[in-house]
Order: structure tokens, then C-alpha cells, then sequence
């Protein structure tokens, strides 16, 4: 690798594209090559706002030799040929998640991007999230001694459209797979889970035969104990803590608001504001980071993002979850 | 019943005898009659503080007509026995917690419990606590509309002596039934048990057969979910939350601290002290609003503590998450 | 002093006798023995509560012989003359703040207080505040190294009766008066008061020639910085704070509420209740600690409380405070 | 003012000419012209930063055509002189505080200022950070309805090198001038100041004629109470406290730290990290805001910074504080 800046195409135009597109810009040794989205209203608008190229084609990626490395939002189905025809075009792939719905699909290229000699990075953001890595460091420091107990809450502010949970495989493929990724970037490979979930509020996500609430318990291979607190709506905004209780003590990361302000009422004290909004706001730092990781992955030859295989896990972990969910059982993880 | 003081006789000189006899001592209506423990010592030293009788001989309490009720803190296998006699006796009882380690003997009072024309109240405290109870009485007035998720984290200070242990009934009978009764205090009775156990600290509690850490998932009979976190340590204090979630908001009872006290220095900011040392400091206030509620109860006629039929449940649950536990089972409640 | 417990009468029995009654009459070692009040329904009904004499005429005190010490919470033109007439009946004295609105009229018994063989403390309760007590005893103990900037926030939840404002002597004399005490407490004796006062909101209060908000900064003779933040109204509840600020780092005391519970919904988070309403509430630990050190002032016969001589420097503090108010003026203590 | 970007010289590379040159390329509408500093070494790196010009020879900025504004972040001494050849040249000009520390120098182009075409701007950013500017339209919307009292806490982490000090113009000029102008913001003018100050910990600052610790006390002309409480140095962190507080509830801003992780052990609870380091982190989103509105006024004619008038309105209370420092006595400001 040389100096040069990293060229890096972005695949889907949409929400997460977006995002994407703007870390590529603002990150330095990175820019941004060229736009695809089926859809060219949208591949136009975003590539016209950062003044660069953008087809319909994906096929352009392939073979106009344009880019170094790809960032891949769109569509889930399309993750596992995009991720495998990079491979052999040689570019760099930093893929969103799920790695697929079907893990068994998934796993028909585990081997072929275990030997690629280019970067396959799966974007479990949450990982570089400046509240969540600094409990993870000093975990691994030992500020509490061994780790007993991880309690994971993370609920959305809003209820998806019906569309999108109709083709989002479940709260645990969709929402909760980011948690399967945090809890096993904590404690490691898990050995068993059990979920209870409900229908509590919604009816369209139970027409889609999904669950809206959920409470997930895990034990690792190696004894730890872990909790999801899930839910598909909490009025308050968007709700991502974490507790890590061990020996010596305890490490919390609390809900942020855009402010500190404080209000003090004659009937309220201490009142602040809501929680940012959703993840684009409350995971900004992340998906910097995480981008920056990546290139410095590439320009070192050093995995620093989670693995395909870490993507696989999650997923296994999610289609547990389901399948605990749905039949009452406790999942033994294989 | 007359205006005069309610005379009652507390069983058990021990650590929660000790803490009933200063509830008596200082709440109106009611007087401290009689202190009864099989070893004279403690009987004396405690009926000592307060210049009133003690005896080592149980059988005092039902033969002398010196008490109007009981408070019953001796070592649980006492329990059923002494609650039977005193309904025999005509003298209302406000037993400690687990009514019995073992539900079949509990059960063959429960018809005579029901018939009983004297009080009978379990001593789950917890109900009474502000913190709980102000979040009971805002969740019952709708603020948080419907309740769906409720998650209790009830981590004691330090594990006990292995004796004790020994006796315990073990952590889901001893300590995690206070949370089972939270748990049907707020979404009503329980139709599914999950609990992974841990020994992740203690040779003790291991060597005894007993777990130290636990998560326990449940399912209301309507469908609410809830989990408990437990352990039998925490270095940083009593622990003891509650986060009532639901589709309007969600309250939270936080722990307490002795001060309001914050510290600022150049390794730290907003330091607070360690969390109130345990129950007795914890749940003060809990212990005499309990007791003005049994005097209440009993001058009313109104059942306004939990009821023998609480107690026996809250021990199904802990049965239930004792063999979830150990099976790695999903356990149905009957 | 011998084992007996000491014989106390309350004189006054408004808000703040009745505060004292209670205390004493849950205190070991004391007793209620006579309520004293010119208005006799009022000192009846108090004497009442607690089955003990009541007495219209103050004279029974002195006289007959039924009192070891007396707590005066009568009208503050009383207090030099009753502590005058206890040190000469071998009475102790607990006296409410002020000793007097005139400084001049409470030195006239300044050197007999000195020499009294009876002890005489004036109810600075908040010294005994377990927050404020718990930052005094930190500083003390170097935890912020050398104090340099001391910040008292105290503001009443409403406006008193206009009445009330009339003989209050002003809001220095009356309600900043306990705040002179604690800055004395935590930097020493006073060099310079500068006052800014205002009538902000109360138009009862100003026509009673008295200011309704303030901000007073003072300088000790060693050299502290304090500022003291005052208003007759706040409506969020009793605004008692206090930040002790040093080489080292800072401590703060912060409001108080009832619970430690707050709620989330759509439009805030982390919402708690109003502070703690008024003194009765917030100082209730104190008036109880600052009476037992009083019974164990007259016990061991050391000075434990808050001496006469901290009544005139506080009472100093506030002419000088009042007069810079009124002047604009800087106002050096002599 | 046509779309073309606004092409803008930074004169200063300094910490603050650095902070502005960043927020310069990352604001769209704006470019990075030319850096201007005496110091080639330092012009030339921070030039070098984005590929820009840069010059040693300030008179290049008013000769070479090539600037639409510039931002002046070289020595205090500059500030009148700069922004008097720029008014010349029809140059905009955002220009860091303090105005001058000469009041009368300050005062020789006020007209000039008043009569110029171009947008004069002077850099108190404070205005904009994102805390402060919403606890003053909530004000300003009458949440707390009308403002009684404003208490500002403003404390930098730690002393400045005596070389500093030197030239600062002292610790009010310095320092306390942005919190002159936050009063001012909020509060309007002020009529009287009457400030206390110390020197409790530096000997450099002593050795200089200055001081290290103040509070300040003020009253607006319409009678709003004002106190400022300042410290050179805060071991814990940049303390940046504000609290608004009125007839209907109060409105606090609280420090910041870079993540919301608290930790809990045996010796403590809830501990935080130290506050945002200083200025450019704790204000990072306040100079971006700054400098978009900046940019904003050039194009719309309206001006939307603080302008030459506030400054020179800071120095004057800068100055009042000062002289009240040493006299000791109460400024009434003309």
C-alpha cells in the first residue's frame, strides 16, 4: 500500500450509505470513488454532494478498476456475492451487518474469505463507540477483576415500518445482532441462550410474525453471564447502556442527550432532555472510527475490524435467540 | 379491637429481631411484649434495651395471653409451625421471608391460613420501600402506560458465612425470593422461569452446592417479561435497582448513598460514596412502614401486607429458577 | 451530671418548638418535662402529644425547678433575656437563631455568657447536616488540600406572610443567617461583606423595606473567598447547596429528594421529583444530631455546639450585609 | 455576496489560529486563504496542514487582494490595529478577545467600526456552545420566566506560564472577559460590579501583580444579580458551569466529560472521568458554530456575533472587576 488514499466505493445510497459516505470524506488517506444504488436518484444525489462519480451498475466496481476497498449497505441478500466477488477483484470490503439471514448461505464463502488476501471487515460499529471501548479496555485492564455479569439494554427509539421488518429477518437478525456482537466482544464465544420475547405493542411486527420486546440471557464457554434488554420503541430515545459487574467493581456507559442542560421545576427536578435519537447520531464517533480502523487494517495487513467469521457468530447467536424465542427452549450454541 | 396498643411478641433475637423490636418500640400503637429466643443471651439483651420480658420457652407466647400478635424471625424451619399455633392461639403473625424451604409443607397450612380469623402477613418489605412503592403507585396511576419490560438488579454486599449458606435454602430461596415478590407485585403471577446460574466467585457457596451469580428471565401470566439480576457480591455495596419500562416511559429507583456528597479531584469527577451498606440501613424505613401496615391490618380487618398465598409463591418461583438452574430448562409454572 | 436523663423544656411551640419536641422526645437520654407558649391552645396541644405539662407563663421555668435546660424557639426578642435568666437559674440553654436582630442589645450579656457555669448554644443545626458535617470533616482532613473558594446556594421554597417579613429582621438576619454560620464553620472569621440584594418578585417583601434575592460575597481574614447565593422563593423546592473548592479538588453537597427515583418518557429523561420542601424535611437528621451533642455538651461539659459568640458573629455578618445591601458599599468587619 | 466560497486569512497560528484554520476547511462555504504569522515556522506548518499559502508579512492581507475576511487570532496589541486596516481594505473581520487591553485604545475606532461596510466580529464563542445557547432560548421562550439571578462558575485546569500572565492584561481581561459577555448575553448591561479577589495558590501570578482566584458580584441595569466565581486552576478539569435561575424553575449547564462511563468499586460510586480538558475541546463545537454564523452575517448584512461594541463592553467590566479587585470598592460602570 501506498500513500495514496485509499479509494473506496460505497455500495447503496441509503441511510447507512449516507453515513458511510460522509466518514469516507472526512477521514483522511480516504476518498471517496464512486456511488452505486439501483435506485439513480439516489446514487446521484449522494454522489453529487460529495462531487464524484455514481452508477446502477455494480458490476462497475468490478471491473473499472476504480476502487481500492468497498463499504457495503445495501440490501442484506446481496452481502455474501458483493463480499465474494470482491474477493476476487481484490478489493477490501467493510460489509454492514447481517452478514446474511441464512447462515448456512454464509458460511458457503467462510473459506474463501478466510483465505483472501484482501480485507473483509463486518461493521459491528458499536465496538469503536468511544462509551463502549473505553469499558472494554479497562475490562481487559482489570479495573474490575474478572468479569461476572454483562447487562446489555438496547432499545430503538421507534417501531420500523412494516415493510422493512417484513424483510429484516426478526429483531435478533436486525436489532439485536449488534448486542449478540457487543456481549461477545465482551465474554467470548457463547455456549447457550434463552429468550423470552412478547408482543407487546405492535401489531404490524406481529403480523410479520416478529417479536417487538425481548430479554435474551446468555452464558459463554467460559461461565460468564450475560443479558439483552431489547425493545423495538422507547419513547424516550433511543436506549443503549451497558454494565459490566465483576469482582472489583462495576463499569456502566449511560444513555448521552445533545446537552447537560438541566431543568428544575415546580414539579420536577434535574429534568434534561431526551436521548439522542437513533444511532446515526448516538454512533457518530463510531462509524469514524471504525473507518479509520479499517484503512489502518488495510495499510498494515492487521484485522482490526470484527471478521466475517465474527459475523457469522453473531448471527448464529441471533438465530438462537429466534428459535429459543419461538419454541421456549434453552439453545445449546455448537 | 380497642384503642389499646397492639402487644406483640417478637420471636428470633437475631439480626431482623432485633430490627422489628425497634419498629415496635417507635411506632404508635403497638408495644413490645415479650422477646423469645432459644438461646437466653440474646433473648435478654434485646428484651434488656427495651425493659420488657424475654423468654427462652416458644410456648410462652401461646399460653400466657400476653400478646395480641407475633413477628416471627427465627430460622425458617420454625416458620409454618409457629404461624399454625398462632392462628390456633388467635394471634395475628407477620412471618419473615421464605415461608417455609419446602413448598409441599408450606402447602399443608394454606386452607387454614386461608380460614385463619387472625392476620397472617409475609414480611416482603421490599413493597413498602419509597423508592419501590412510588414507582408501584406511578405505574399503577398509568404514567408509564402499559408495562412491559420490568428488570430488577438485587446484588447483596458480601456473600454470607458457608453455615448459613448452609441453611439458605439456597440463593433463589434465601435471597432472590425478595425480587420474585417484587416481580408479582408489579406484573401480577409468573407462567415461565429461566435462570442461568454461576459460581463465578465463591469456593464457599460452590462447595455447598449453591450458586453465587444468576440471571433469571420470566413471563407474566399476560405476557410481561422481566429479569433479575443477582449476585451474592457486590464490593461497591447493596445493589438494588428497579426499571419499570413501558409504552409511555419508563421510572427507574436508583440506589442510595448516606450523603449527597460528590467529589471532584484530578483522577475523578462526581464521585459518590459506597451504596447503603445492606438491608437493615437499606430498608429502613421499609421494616417500619411494614409494621404500621400489619397494626393497620389488623385494627381494619383489611389484608394490607402480603398474604400467606404471596409467600407460597414467591417460593414456587424460587423452586422453579432453583431447577431452571439446574436443568438448563425452561420451567412452567403451574 | 448524673445518669438521670436531663429535663428539658421547649419554649415556643410554633414550627420550630414543635421540631424540638419531637427530638427530644426521641432522643436517649432527655426528656420532655414542660411546652411553654404564651398562646396556651398552642402549648397545650403540643404538651398534649407528648402527655407532659404545659405552661403559658415562662416564669415557671425559672422557678419551680422542673427543668435542667430549656430550648428556646420563642420570638427572637426573648432569646437575650431567657438565656440571661437560665444562666442565672443554673439553666443550659439550646437558642434558636438569631440571639437578637440588635447586635448591640445581644452583647449586653456576651461576657456573662462567658462566664456561665451553664451551657449556652445557639441552633446553627445545619453544622450537623450529615452532607455538610461529611464535606466539613473531608476538608478538615486535607482531602482538597487548601480551601480557597466555598459556594453556598440557600434558597427558601416560598415567600414567608407578610407578617412574618415585618419582625424577620430581613432575609440577612433571618434566613442568610445560616449561611454567615456555615461560612464561619468552613473558613474562620470574616474580613469583608459585599451584598448586591434585590427585590425581584415580591412586592409584600418590599414594602416592607426588605430584599427578596441576593448575592453576598465575603473575604475570611485569612484570605477564603465565599459567596453565598440567596432568594425567599424557589420553586423547584428547598435550594440547599454547598461547594467546598480547593488545590486538591472540590466536594459539593446537592439537593435532596424524597426519593431517589426518575422518569424517562417522549419529551425528558432522568426527571426527578421537587427537592425536599422546607428545613423540617432537609434538616430533620440535623435538629436530632445537633440535640444529642447538646445533651452531651452538658454532660461532659465540653462546648460542642455553636457558642453565643457564633450567634453575635453570624448576627454581625448580617447587619454587614444588610448595610452593604443598602449602601453599596464593601463592609469590613472589625 | 455571490455562491463563490468566502476566502479567509487566519492571522495567528497559534492554538486558536489552529483551531480556526480547522473549522475554516471543514465549514462549506468558506476557504482556507493564507496564514499569517511572524513566526515563518509556525506559518508555514499550519499552511502546509491544508495546502494553503502563507506569509510572515501581515500587510500581504490587505494589499494582495486574495482574502474576503479574516479571522485575527495574533497578540492582544494587533487586535484594534488589524481590524482598523481591514475596515480599509473591506475586509470582514472575526477577531479573538480581548478587543485590546486599553479601553481608550479600544474606544479610538468604535465610530469606525460603527461606519464600516464590512462585518466586524469579535470571537466570543462561548455564545454558541450548544449548552449555553439553549439554556438562553429556553430563557428567552420563558420557560423560567423572568431571570432573577445567573450564576456563572468558569475555572481553567490550570495556571498559564508566567510569560502569559505577563501580557494577559490580567486574570478579568484574560479569563473572566468571556464570562463578562455570557452576562452580558444574558443578563443585558450591567450597572455595578464589585468584585473579591485572591491569590491563593500561585506565586507566579502573585509576582505578576494578578490573581488566581475571584468572585465577582454584578448587578444589570434592570436589575438582574450576576455572580461569577473564577480559579486559574481546577485539578479536576475546565469547570464551565452555568446556572440560570428564575420566578418559574431554573436552568443549569453541567461540565462535560469525553464519555458518560461511570465506574463503581469498593472505595466509591458513580465515578466520572475528569471534564473536557480546556477550551478547544470543551468549545469545539462552539468556534464551528462561530464561524458558520460569521460566514452567514457576510452573506445576509445581518450581524450575527457578538460585535466590536460587545467587546469593548467585556473590557469595560474586565476593567470595573479589576480596579474593584484592588480598591476594594463597588464600580459603578457609566
Amino acid at each position: 500500500m501506498t500513500n495514496k488514499n485509499l479509494r473506496i466505493g460505497v455500495i447503496g445510497a441509503g441511510r447507512i450509505g449516507i453515513v458511510h459516505s460522509g466518514s469516507v470524506h472526512d477521514t483522511e488517506g480516504a476518498e471517496l470513488a464512486v456511488i452505486v444504488d439501483a435506485v439513480e436518484e439516489s446514487a446521484a444525489k449522494l454522489a453529487g454532494k460529495y462531487g464524484v462519480k455514481h452508477t446502477t451498475n455494480v458490476d462497475d466496481i468490478f471491473t473499472k478498476g476504480d476502487v481500492d476497498a468497498i463499504i457495503v449497505g445495501s440490501p442484506t441478500p446481496t452481502h455474501v456475492d458483493l463480499i465474494s466477488r470482491a474477493i476476487d477483484a481484490g478489493i477490501h470490503v467493510l460489509c454492514e451487518k447481517p452478514v446474511d439471514l441464512d447462515i448456512n448461505r454464509a458460511n458457503t464463502i467462510s473459506e474463501k474469505v478466510k483465505n483472501s488476501k484482501t480485507n473483509v471487515s463486518i461493521a459491528f460499529n458499536r465496538r469503536y463507540d468511544p462509551n463502549f471501548a473505553a469499558v472494554h479496555a479497562r475490562v481487559a485492564a482489570g479495573e474490575i477483576g474478572k468479569l461476572e455479569q454483562l447487562i446489555l439494554t438496547s432499545r430503538d427509539p421507534g417501531e420500523p415500518p412494516r415493510a422493512y421488518i417484513a424483510v429484516s429477518g426478526g429483531i435478533f437478525r436486525d436489532q439485536v445482532i449488534h448486542d449478540f456482537d457487543i456481549a461477545r466482544f465482551f465474554v467470548g464465544d457463547i455456549a447457550e441462550v434463552s429468550t423470552f420475547a412478547a408482543n407487546a405493542f405492535s401489531s404490524d411486527i406481529k403480523a410479520e410474525g416478529d417479536f417487538d420486546t425481548a430479554v435474551t440471557n446468555m452464558r459463554s464457554v467460559d461461565g460468564k453471564l450475560v443479558s439483552i434488554v431489547s425493545s423495538r420503541r422507547a419513547v424516550f430515545g433511543y436506549d443503549q447502556r451497558l454494565e459490566a459487574f465483576g469482582e472489583k467493581g462495576m463499569l456502566q456507559v449511560s444513555n448521552l442527550t445533545d446537552t447537560s442542560v438541566q431543568s428544575f421545576a415546580s414539579d420536577h427536578t434535574a429534568k434534561k432532555d431526551p436521548f439522542m435519537a437513533f444511532f446515526l447520531e448516538r454512533y457518530a464517533a463510531s462509524y469514524r472510527k471504525e473507518l479509520a480502523l479499517f484503512i489502518e487494517s488495510i495499510k498494515t495487513g492487521k484485522q482490526l475490524n470484527p471478521t466475517y467469521e465474527d459475523g457469522c457468530k453473531a448471527l448464529i447467536l441471533a438465530d438462537a435467540a429466534t428459535e429459543s424465542a419461538k419454541t421456549g427452549k434453552v439453545i445449546t450454541i455448537k
